[in-house]
């Protein structure tokens, strides 16, 4: 069973997968591209190779078959487990509580080779409403606080397969970086009575100069304090702090603007190695204070980090990052991409 | 000029080291091993290739001569500059200042391919005392809130020159994540009236699973909440808050125990990369609500993290990290290498 653990000097928790037990040697293999292509568990045809699905996207067919166009499955190695009761306890002066979560795999085409900047409009819809209609079923389990979806893309990404797929970690507590932020807009809005999200919107619409693209519902742009070259985010205009509130037409919109950001990135960069991750206010009536506010004062969005530079002992140590390209001159790359793919 | 920019989101800074202002095509060059040792600045009789020396132990000779045992010169590409008054602005709903700090690179030894595990003894206590002089130097600028010393060993580790070096960067702010550690520092000794590092170091001593070596100084194990597998810190069994307070005899033995963990991961783990980072009381008067209480509840420490696994877009969302191996287990491993290398 994994077990999760809470460091004391930063007051933030830490999964330790004691089910892998990984060895010193475990850290040492080096990956072979054309082994991976041929034993890849997520390609259709290896179904029998992934637990069963939990939900799939296919014309016709039975569960299992292999004629999906997208499979969601239980993590086979998952960080968490589902089944039990939380419990926690103290090992001295330390803090534990026992690895309880859930850990999903959206496998997002059959391609093995797609990248989802290609994907059509149609394929990028029906794929986020599979990550929202997840997001809204894992959030029912009373024991969860909070869910994070991710995505790794590319050598360097933290990807350990290279089949395009979707992560979802549903957690027992609100992470201490998602807790961070939300003390942060809260603190905003008590000073102001504005939703943070919605000054920096107004601000980098008005600047212009770290904007990638926008739309009716959202914009794309690269923040003003960038931790890493070419970080974009992906903001709505509509005041919603929870992402399961949604409906199909944000949906539909998102799947536009999430298409051109990742254009622009795979032009300017040459398909650069990212990771993409969906930030949404917890929802567990556990958290009831810290959700308290949310509706009006956080704001879901998306965030894409292009792993370009090496965090080195600086970043790890401080959290203050060294970013070399400053976001304005990134802004003006990404927007000439665009302009130049149209 | 660099730039310190604030991420309201976080509440914490980043350096925007505009001089550099990389562009797409700068971040796919491809390290040659071979032109590394040839071009390397940081060899004896390449001293026309960096800035002239700060300090540097030297049997005899002038400054810049090429006898250099340790040479510390300021970084030629430093992330913050040296001169210059300090000045705050509003951007705006955002925060920035011009980029004022130290940037400086302790270089280690003449020898590009030497390991630190492999330094002698007085060698490694020859380079903290200079590692120490300078933090105690740097910490006399006004402008400087913390000091942060670090050194990044091996590909992965975010260094971009492989000759053994050791870099300090001083800076206006305290960084976030260092303000953190303190907070918590502090929470514990309000609620206990306990220094948080004694009891870690108590407990680890007791519990002894952890256990990496000790000394009659300092204490190595591998911390209960490892984000890293093999993580590994170095904490004083002596009260100090602050590392600029330590005497000859401390980083003695600091030299000692440092080569024995640095030994013991490189045996089990065959040279890895990873980073090493120095955890000390910020001093400035500017932060006397944070510096206050430190002297009791604070504690300088040493933190390695070796670079097994990369850290993906679920870390990145929440600060969680996924460790595989227990640091139980690690403990073990690098107690066993420890005791076939005596």
């Amino acid at each position: 069973m994994p077990s999760l653990r809470r460091d004391p000097t930063s007051d933030s928790w830490v999964i330790i997968a004691e089910d892998r037990a990984l060895r010193p040697s475990d850290y040492q293999v080096a990956s072979d591209p054309h082994n991976e292509v041929t034993n890849c568990p997520f390609c259709p045809g290896k179904e029998h190779l992934t637990p069963p699905e939990i939900r799939a996207v296919r014309d016709g067919g039975r569960p299992n078959d292999s004629n999906w166009n997208v499979r969601v499955i239980p993590n086979k190695y998952a960080a968490l487990r589902v089944e039990g009761v939380l419990s926690r306890r103290a090992a001295g002066i330390y803090d534990e509580m026992n690895g309880i979560g859930a850990h999903e795999v959206v496998i997002e085409t059959p391609n093995h080779h797609a990248r989802m900047h290609e994907y059509t409009e149609a394929q990028m819809e029906s794929l986020l409403r599979v990550c929202h209609e997840r997001v809204v079923d894992l959030s029912r389990d009373l024991r969860m606080r909070h869910v994070q979806l991710f995505r790794n893309h590319g050598p360097g990404s933290g990807a350990s397969l290279s089949h395009p797929h979707t992560q979802i970690i549903a957690l027992p507590m609100v992470p201490s970086w998602v807790k961070r932020e939300l003390i942060c807009a809260k603190e905003h809005w008590d000073r102001t009575e504005r939703c943070l999200f919605a000054d920096i919107v107004d601000q980098e619409r008005r600047d212009g100069d770290r904007m990638v693209c926008e739309n009716d519902r959202f914009i794309a742009f690269e923040p003003f304090a960038s931790k890493f070259p070419f970080e974009t985010w992906i903001v709505p205009k509509e005041q919603r702090a929870d992402v399961r509130e949604v409906n199909r037409s944000d949906l539909a919109a998102l799947a536009q603007i999430m298409r051109d950001s990742l254009r622009a990135l795979a032009i300017a960069l040459n398909d650069p190695p990212y990771n993409l991750m969906l930030f949404s206010a917890p929802f567990s009536a556990h958290d009831a204070e810290l959700v308290a506010n949310t509706a009006a004062d956080y704001r879901w969005h998306i965030e894409i980090i292009p792993r370009l530079t090496i965090p080195g002992g600086f970043e790890w140590a401080t959290g203050c990052h060294i970013n070399p390209t400053p976001p304005e001159a990134a802004g003006e790359y990404l927007r000439k991409a665009l302009m130049g793919a149209r």
